[in-house]
């Protein structure tokens, strides 16, 4: 199922993602596309986006991206992420576009690309989602 | 070096180390601990700490550590984390601690464990961080 | 439950554990241990003990050390494996050693340290195993 | 430069990438493409594809991938290596495909994709290579 954007923002009132100020642009089951405005607070102390940043921003996109696939009742939990970093943030506005690897019935791997402006690769995500059964 | 953890505090004014509120506890380099009060900005929406808050904590104790055992004149960034969740944090303080696994010329490798105030290991985060010689 | 070296010996034959070599010395609930002579067709072209012996010698440990962990009927399969590499192997015997991080009825998380005869620390490997149950 | 398949099995004889039986189809700067064929000494004791055999598999295409995109004198090693796995080898040929996501001058980064002869995702590597600097 597709997920008006405005839905997601209301249900993430208070929590992390609005937090950083994620900003959802496209929220369906084959690709969820989000935006994140790079300001002092999602810095280092040496002026870069920071990495945790970062991570969270794809943390919270694949998890999307999983409740999106759901059966009705389920569940998720991160079991795993890992991150490569190939290019500082500086400034402006990153793009998170997150895809799937695998969607099983156990399990779901999404990959998660951060890229700036230029379209320039900043990093990228892969992370093992758990599918937690209705009870 | 051992550092003051208020010298870091004053450092990290304004950046995501503020955002999030992590507390310095001990900062040599050997080890670097710290807190974090959960509150519901670090939360997801189905109320448990989120995994990004996690790996962002993480990722700057490593950074941190990094600091302190790097030469005069050095740099650093992360090149790769890895994480691995195994309870959810709900409510209190979680306690990073952060320990060497190995500090090259060329790259350190920091474990940081993230347990909860039962002690329970909620998350361990294993990053690469390069080091940056001075030009 | 322990298990006999030699069990395993007679149940790998054939299979990658005996291609590569690998002698178990310690198989129990808690801890398996095993090594790995260092030979030419274990190396890379340049003369290192291969990242992927490592490895693969890592992932054995862990799915073994699964199995002894495993309720009656169940199966498993690594969901995913993580290596860091600190020092190169070159000759001599290598030993892995396999603790757990998390034992879980859904997943079991595991860490293996290789190290060579000097006790060195050469690589570090985390796996998670999914736990299958029986049909 | 791009190398001919032939080159390589001969600087490879005696070494893991001959023991495991890897045969190189396609070697250029941007894409190493080898195949594997399955048999039983690569394989768990439960009659399928190693997970060891994959991560080596891998690792010895990025490696490859590296060594002839260093300038000349530089050497590499592997920093770090995360394999995910979606789905069992049983029998015939795996392919495995390896392209870069990074290439500087201090790391490159690489991602292999392991298949199977019907073209299923069976694994999927991210390795760090570090950049040796000629002494």
């Amino acid at each position: 199922m597709d997920l008006d954007p405005n839905i997601l923002h209301g249900q993430q009132r208070g929590t992390l993602a609005a937090h950083l100020g994620i900003r959802y642009v496209e929220v369906t089951r084959e690709r969820v596309v989000a935006e994140l405005q790079i300001r002092d607070e999602l810095k280092t102390a040496g002026g870069r986006l920071h990495g945790g940043t970062i991570m969270a921003f794809a943390d919270t996109l694949g998890a999307v991206a999983t409740l999106v696939n759901l059966p009705p009742g389920a569940g998720t939990t991160t079991l795993e992420s890992k991150t490569n970093f190939f290019a500082p943030g500086r400034d402006g506005t990153v793009r998170g576009e997150c895809v799937p690897l695998h969607r099983g019935r156990r399990t779901m791997v999404w990959q998660t690309r951060i890229t700036d402006e230029r379209g320039r690769l900043l990093a990228q995500t892969i992370q093992t989602q758990m599918v937690l059964s209705a009870p």
